[in-house]
């Protein structure tokens, strides 16, 4: 016996067994399927880049994270967002697209954050982002939910809702206050408002800012009721800041176009606490909730951005995106036993022998692969009874069995997996009822 | 203007424009849904691992060419082919796998070649593999070709030629002659045969190796005509070597089989000169050609190997397995022009409108996604001109167009962009003509 290593995937990277692997996968598909019905274009950037470029925009936590190494002369570092990429890709390939530019792109990005439960160091991102040249319509902003919803549908989920909000209309808010310089602290007190509640956020709001301002906020964040009524009372607050206005008017602009664009009132909420980061988002911002699963935290975010490329070039490229962290949404998923990849199986039948009769095996799988069936054969030298151990383990629905007297009579004996029945007949017939 | 930084992809990376994006992803699908067909699952491994895990097997121009980096105080590295992740995930999770263990993968792997045209330092990989726990039966060897034949027949080839051969047959005709130790440097005379031609190639064999044993393997060098012709030869060498014999017999079943596994003859030929290098595989190996492009080489390549996890455990556990390198594969057949990106078109419509009636375009484009149609929209404000430049770049085969009359009257105008035929009628029958 020499000495062995002992493989082990490093902490923080998702590996999944082969039925959660296939579970994960039609989620990913899914989600690229429900892009490509919108119209976006698939971009596949390197996951390698120059570490200049990377880190153009980067700085504090990003950089900590980031892998960055040298490769003979070059710079290097794994990208750990897909914007940083997209921003790079539409400069340096600016001429042969054309604006607005609709990409998704799904990939594994890296951060070397401390390894904790559910959090990864490698995990798929899935992102569209519609970039203009110059300039974007608003109206971009109403298709994204539009999007949102359909592919959080598509994952078969129907209890969810997407939260809207405007940027402009709480930096208005600030601005009309003369707040602006203490924005950054006072988003940090309005974002505990569903742990803490709105008196200890008036509170909080208080020691820092006089009465009547404090007065003027509470009555903005009590803003209640549906989505037209909070706009009505965003009005009737008869804030005249000139961003205030644009921000309100951005959003009743949206919060119109996303119904046009089905999207059904029950699953769109306007939220004026969202602010999701500070610097960042300039305009519409999204977050979405499973409604039974609020504790979850968002599971697609996204917002618009007024240039997404001003390191690279002068040209302005204003930007909406939303991303789906699908690695960690899987976790969770999984965690909360809200999916379960118990009964996955990649195969619809798997074609077994008595003994060795191993031609008729080969002959009985390609005519179900020829038929559109997912087959797999066992045809080992092993014993019935581990042969459907196997078979248990895949998960798989049918299990098709040739001995001698199948051969013999031209038939073969199908097995349904779930309910045990079994039944001797032609190939043909078993065809047919594997593919019901 | 402040300075920017000009960005650019690294050199050795593939990176597409979108249309091109559009058909790789197309390819790489298309092997996916072939490979799932024959029942494999589903893998996918980190791509940074442990470089000590990554490194047990590797040495030479492997380790040379790695992407190795530290971070904190983990060695890691970039994978540079599925087969090691692959060990170490059949060892890490043996207890809860079944075996015989059938898995692909297709994913991203590293080499920090020396850049050249045609040679990618981060590129895809396309690989089937069949594990067996102690022992695996040959005829798993038969069932690759098949997949092979078929994800070839689904990208869209006929005329291509799967080439077999068993290592021990050339192992065991070497052992005969007692030139064991030669077999390296003969191998490599041999491998000139299609270049040099016989002649040269016994001339050079005649500088290393006596004459009569020359005799023999250029007698088995000129081995010709269909399989069954080449096997009747092989047997009339009257070769009694153990190994010879071993190899001819798992050639015949393997032939054998891959015929009841569907592949026609005029798709498989003996080749008793492929080797493919000399420590890794030990039976049968393949090679696949496509016959008019001959020179793009090998376009699916792999074999058979006596034990993938040497490295991690004592358990024996052979496999046989295949491989596509698909961003080569995309690069040459670009490069060959045969294939091509010109036409590819993520959607099969883009709506548009006149001037401003945007409300339309956002309910129309919902009703056609509604109804499987993949929409892209443009609501921008820009000029028609510049809407129709647009659709022509994103290669869509039709463009819908509202106006005021159109709204007027409910109905839409149909733009057929390949045959430029224009017509205005209701979406009900445009969704028809889209669908057909």
């Amino acid at each position: 016996m020499s000495e062995k290593l002992k493989p082990k995937t490093l902490p923080g990277f998702m590996e999944l067994l082969p039925n959660e692997q296939i579970l994960f996968n039609k989620m990913k598909e899914t989600i690229q399927k429900t892009y490509e019905q919108y119209g976006f274009l698939p971009l596949n950037t390197p996951i390698i880049e120059d570490a200049k470029i990377l880190l153009a925009k980067a700085g504090g936590e990003t950089e900590k994270q980031i892998y960055r190494f040298e490769k003979g002369e070059n710079d290097l570092a794994l990208r750990f967002d897909l914007t940083v990429p997209l921003s790079k890709y539409v400069t340096e390939y600016y001429d042969k697209l054309s604006f607005p530019f609709k990409r998704y792109q799904i990939g594994k990005v890296y951060r070397g954050e401390k390894p904790q439960r559910g959090r990864y160091r490698e995990f798929y991102q899935c992102d569209i982002d519609i970039i203009g040249d110059g300039k974007l319509s608003i109206l971009n902003d109403a298709e994204l939910p539009s999007i949102i919803y359909a592919t959080f549908k598509n994952l078969g989920f129907n209890d969810f809702t997407i939260c809207i909000n405007n940027r402009k209309i709480l930096n208005g808010l600030f601005s009309s206050l003369q707040l602006k310089e203490n924005s950054a602290s006072i988003l940090r007190v309005i974002d505990k408002i569903d742990k803490i509640g709105a008196d200890k956020v008036k509170q909080e709001l208080l020691e820092e800012i006089e009465d009547k301002k404090v007065e003027v906020i509470m009555q903005f964040l009590k803003i209640d009721g549906d989505n037209n009524k909070k706009i009505q009372d965003l009005e009737n607050m008869g804030i005249t800041d000139e961003t205030f206005v644009e921000g309100l008017n951005e959003l009743k602009t949206v919060v119109q176009f996303i119904k046009l664009f089905g999207v059904p009132e029950e699953n769109l909420k306007i939220d004026l606490t969202i602010a999701r980061g500070l610097d960042y988002y300039t305009g519409t911002v999204y977050e979405t909730f499973l409604n039974k699963y609020r504790n979850l935290g968002s599971v697609c975010s996204g917002g618009r951005y007024d240039n997404l490329t001003e390191y690279y070039t002068d040209r302005k490229m204003p930007g909406v995106g939303i991303s789906i962290g699908l690695t960690r949404l899987f976790f969770l998923l999984m965690d909360n036993k809200i999916i379960s990849a118990e009964n996955e199986s990649i195969s619809d039948a798997l074609v077994i022998s008595m003994s060795d009769e191993y031609e008729k095996v080969a002959e009985v799988a390609t005519i179900l692969r020829e038929n559109g069936i997912k087959t797999q054969i066992n045809i080992e030298d092993q014993k019935l009874a581990k042969k459907f151990k196997c078979a248990d383990r895949l998960n798989v629905p049918y299990v098709i069995i040739i001995g001698e007297d199948e051969i013999k009579n031209n038939v073969v004996t199908l097995k349904n997996m779930v309910s045990g029945e079994q039944k001797t007949t032609t190939l043909e017939e078993v065809i047919n009822i594997i593919k019901r």
